[in-house]
């Protein structure tokens, strides 16, 4: 297998469920992933190393690990949160291994190359961007006594779980610097996917880093649009399908996309879903990509069938 | 190479001495290491986690590591301790490594092999015994100013540091089991080799486990006693190489040994060690063991000519 080049870009649960359906379709994978994460392990390990946070790092990299007992058997050491609640409890063993690496060697993507190699990793995993960041959102009534009040909500975790509804987004500081290798995946890919992941806080913040938003606008790869399983989570009280694409051509106003898609579940009216697709340049796919049993999750070997045929689908112009 | 079967028994930076010099004459080496150390990064883990104290286990397994670019990448993160004081500071990766093997494996041999895996270990390493230990000494003159007065001192690291005389050496719990594989591992031993390291603390506690003792005893194994670089420590204040072996028979009456190696700059008379050593049944072979710089240190090139010596020079009755 080589398969397509492929840029995937976004954080946490809704990337790694990405990558363990890409690793199927195509051994050319880099990860991009959001280092906004201020809460759990990773928020504990900013607060006491000021490292960028490992969390999302370690999730995409465990997603891309080798399928043998090997590699299997060191993901789940790295994925494994140690018990109780005294000063270890709850870190993941691998975000302690990669803020080790990040102490030992200059370069954090040196160190996250090393536990790609440990996993025998398909792909590799970078971070958005070279600083830690922090999430600012202006949420209209983020206070449920105050509706119609809008209010300034700091960090990933807090905004993630605001009760409002999300009406502007910044990172802290407003324009970091991405990684080159970043920037050069960006641009050398056949297909850059966004999604699926927390529509603020894992898949919208890399529209904001400036080289990331510049190496999407002019890059030669087709760009993907994921769309999640839930559409009215936390961060999007009240959105659809058709809301979501709003949003990104909101916060991504030069980025056109090429295909857009969808599990069957999220779309009320296909038509008009094809129209909102179309006038971002995309063509709508849709689907079934739900696991049967957990229908919130992506199913991997459904969303790698799908992906199979979305990045056939389309020849790099 | 393969080499013969060795048993080396003991603890921290003397036992990780004695690896580093045996993996270059033999492939058959066995560690079994001693499980009381109850300071830093060990003790905060046995005081968080309840588990064996893991850091001499893996300095143990950093000695063993494969001498190649990947076995000195992980065995110098495995040995990174973390920066700072704050929750992780001063734990070594390698020591969090292990514990979260055991909250994984049930078996700890089999979290041990793992690492071992992970650094190409020429060897295996295996604890003293199944459960956490603490060494309790009857110490005379603990107080200086109390010379004349003997107290109960508990803990390795305070029995390590005692100001005192050490008189009486016991084991909490008093009897504890060790594993099968450790008393399988003497048994089949070609050699069965014993220091250096601190003398009470890590050389002398593999006595005091009874089944330990038992195949020290019954082994058809030679016993060589690798005596220290500096005699006088706080542990053995105002001891000889002759002291050394007195203590050895005090604490091991059942057990001969069949060469004892020392360097030449702890050796007062050697006639008179040489009479100490045959009182036990032992040959004396003093070869230079010192580093050139660090006189303190085993050097590890030295010790392993020295080891090749002693260990072909006496054939398995």
């Amino acid at each position: 297998m080589s398969g397509p080049v492929v840029a995937a870009l976004g954080g946490g649960h809704g990337l790694a469920a990405s990558l363990a359906a890409l690793r199927f379709v195509t051994d050319e994978i880099t990860a991009i992933v959001t280092v906004a994460d201020n809460g759990g392990s990773s928020g504990r390990l900013r607060g006491e190393f000021g490292v960028l946070p490992p969390g999302d790092l370690r999730m995409a990299l465990s997603a891309l690990c080798e399928e043998t007992e090997w590699g299997h058997t060191w993901r789940d050491v790295l994925q494994h949160r140690f018990e109780g609640t005294g000063p270890l409890g709850g870190h993941a063993l691998g975000n302690l291994l990669i803020v080790a690496l990040w102490e030992l060697h200059e370069d954090p993507v040196a160190g996250l190359e090393l536990v790609g190699r440990l996993l025998n990793a398909r792909g590799r995993v970078l971070p958005m961007a070279s600083v830690p960041l922090d999430i600012e959102a202006d949420v209209l009534g983020a206070d449920p006594k105050a509706p119609t009040e809008v209010t300034l909500v700091r960090g990933q975790a807090q905004v993630a779980t605001t009760k409002g509804k999300v009406q502007d987004l910044r990172l802290l500081p407003d324009a970091p610097p991405a990684y080159p290798e970043s920037i050069a995946a960006i641009r050398a890919a056949d297909w850059v996917i966004l999604g699926p992941g927390s529509w603020f806080t894992s898949v919208m913040p890399h529209l904001l880093v400036p080289d990331l938003a510049d190496a999407l606008a002019v890059t030669r790869a087709r760009r993907l649009l994921v769309l999640n399983l839930e559409m009215v989570t936390n961060e999007t009280a009240g959105f659809s399908a058709i809301h979501h694409l709003e949003s990104f051509a909101a916060h991504a106003p030069g980025i056109r996309l090429d295909a857009v898609l969808a599990d069957p579940s999220v779309v009320e009216d296909q038509g008009e879903l094809e129209e909102a697709c179309a006038a971002l340049g995309a063509e709508l796919h849709v689907h079934r990509v739900a696991n049967s049993t957990a229908p919130t999750q992506h199913d991997r070997l459904r969303l790698a069938t799908a992906l199979q045929d979305v990045l056939g689908s389309g020849r790099r112009p």
